[in-house]
């Protein structure tokens, strides 16, 4: 992003900021007692070149999402990650349901390398990798009752995009009752300032965005 | 089931029948305009024999199931197919959830030839699989998005089990706004008595039973 | 119900419970740390004579819940009443969706008396009275993402009916990642049989049946 | 917002609509046969001055809403109204869940005149009001059953705010299979800026921005 757009932006959430504050929006939601990591759509469309997909920064996103990954089986805290991929992309019977009339889902194969979750993951056996039809890893999917089952209190929230994916996730995780913390420097996505203000709504409303330091530094602790 | 039995049962559901009646429970709530066949678990793990899932009455149902197809697929219906299955069986982050601590869930593995649809039913490259992890079709899975999406207001349910996943996808059907009609002959259990009273208590309250004539005649007429 | 009826029901319960045993099937699930009582529709249409809706037993069934209340109230567990209330019963904007083409949703008014939780339990204003229009307490209300919020992991489910709204919660509890307790003496219905075959379907596949004596002892070891 | 502040944002909003119109994202999803209008938070503690959710514009926003009312009930298309409520708003058992925790929720007094809806838009008895727990007007409601159930396939969004409860509701409205059309004129927010770039990512990934010109002719054609 060039300087002096980033530049107004800060001016506004400055201007935001104070809004929210006086109102008693932008509260701390805080860490929970039980964490599980969301790695959302980190899978080869999204983080390698020449795809639709294809979002910026895996240059840091990549290994912060380890980093954590790291930590997270050490204290055998749950991993999950989600793909977004589809079964049929032609014709009337299609899972992408309305998604495709918006966005290149046809793009997204099931069962093809492309939706494959990246490799510098490694998904170990006992992670979950969820497969889901929408923005949200929680909408049509098991997500939410996996992690109540484990009584998992908090979602880690990690990768791309924040302006559909991610942001979505986030939403509906604090409405199933978990406490949404998204990574800053494991998230990205394709078009410069969308990450900026989609973090600051989620600041503001949803959850709390923490640094990776912090975040490590919580799951250490545990 | 020794007809002693099935005359006892006959007449609960006679005297509970004029109660419903009496009350205003058991409308018929009819076919809608565009429905979508939904084959609940008939995968090998359950049509086969020496699973603990097994049911019986395959030679009847199979057909059944064959013959909503065969119209189905002539008339441009959407077919969908259940299979409950697990990517991770054992450990404290199983996608069993609580389900194992109930039932065997941990004969369910995914990606096994145990939680394929039987071939019998010869599912296409266009018709969608469902994998589940809970009894409903509806429960944690895209299926509610996918009906919409395709205009569908009628889900004609097969398969098995009655007690179970086959219930359940009823209740949530009507609940979810869609018309739920369970054919006759294309449903089953592995426990006598339990299609009977489950029947019963849909037809009650949350569907139609219908015939396969019946139904097959629907569908043919659309 | 009738004695020989009575005894038939049991020969084939006794039949399945041997094939459900053999299979891995009946399972106990056993209580969690933290519950909450669930009361599913004991409201005045449900447990006062006269209504379409009206289930027997209440003599019985009032006292169970009342006896779970005080401890729950001692122990500080939360509360949960639904009722199923329609705000709309005419014309093509109904609440009701497709239901009152099966049962007489329309006899169930918002805001009347009818639909009010019966006084002999007496909610307090920090216990959660949810006003639902299907049959599960879960579906289509905020009562997952609450529970959750509370870090409930066991719900111990009383009232009516069983073969309607009690069965369909349990099931979807289960699949929310909650443990299902039914205390027997506290559930019921209106028509004689459907109390004894759905709590033996729920006691094979999807939660505990558990005495009201068992379950007032675990609440008060807490 | 100050005009050099907007002109940063159409600087940033030009630069991303090409990168994703060159990968196939803001395509336009187009209005269906069936639609309802959904209002999200017009109740008085958003639409009037002097409480923490008061927003911006509502000169502009109630007439607008008023306007897509009057045609709306000619042509017999559902109306629905969101509020969102809380009936325990102190202790452990609150329906707040863990919204509290971030944003100031416990202003939001369920049977209060604060989050009646707003006078001017005059619901009349045969239109929905669903009180919801979290941002999203489908999230623990019944809203996606009652639209399925009548066949709509189109939801028509407005209201408050931008940032939070009509950005999660149009997420939402495409994932359940609704076609989400949000009025440009006749949604807002409290905050500058956040309007504007919640829609650009609105019409970039989710549902298509009409003028309420646009809106009003296709619900006039119906």
């Amino acid at each position: 992003m060039k300087p002096d757009i980033k530049a107004a932006l800060e001016v506004i959430f400055a201007a935001d900021s104070e809004i929210y504050k006086n109102r008693g929006f932008m509260r701390r939601i805080g860490f929970g007692k039980r964490p599980a990591i969301i790695h959302i759509d980190l899978a080869n469309a999204w983080t390698k070149p020449g795809y639709p997909m294809t979002c910026d920064g895996m240059d840091v996103i990549i290994p912060a999402a380890q980093q954590l990954n790291e930590v997270a089986r050490e204290k055998k805290i749950p991993i999950c990650y989600t793909t977004t991929a589809f079964a049929v992309t032609e014709g009337p019977n299609s899972d992408m349901g309305l998604w495709h009339l918006k966005i290149p889902a046809e793009a997204l194969k099931l069962g093809t390398e492309d939706v494959a979750i990246d490799e510098r993951l490694a998904p170990r056996p006992d992670e979950q990798i969820i497969v889901k039809k929408r923005a949200s890893a929680f909408h049509g999917t098991y997500l939410a009752g996996y992690l109540r089952a484990h009584d998992v209190d908090t979602v880690i929230l990690t990768g791309v995009t924040m302006a559909g994916c991610v942001r979505h996730t986030a939403e509906d995780a604090i409405a199933e009752g978990f406490r949404p913390i998204v990574v800053r420097e494991a998230v990205g996505d394709r078009a410069p300032g969308v990450v900026e203000w989609n973090l600051f709504d989620i600041q503001a409303k949803f959850g709390d965005v923490e640094s990776l330091e912090t975040t490590l530094a919580y799951l250490r602790g545990l």
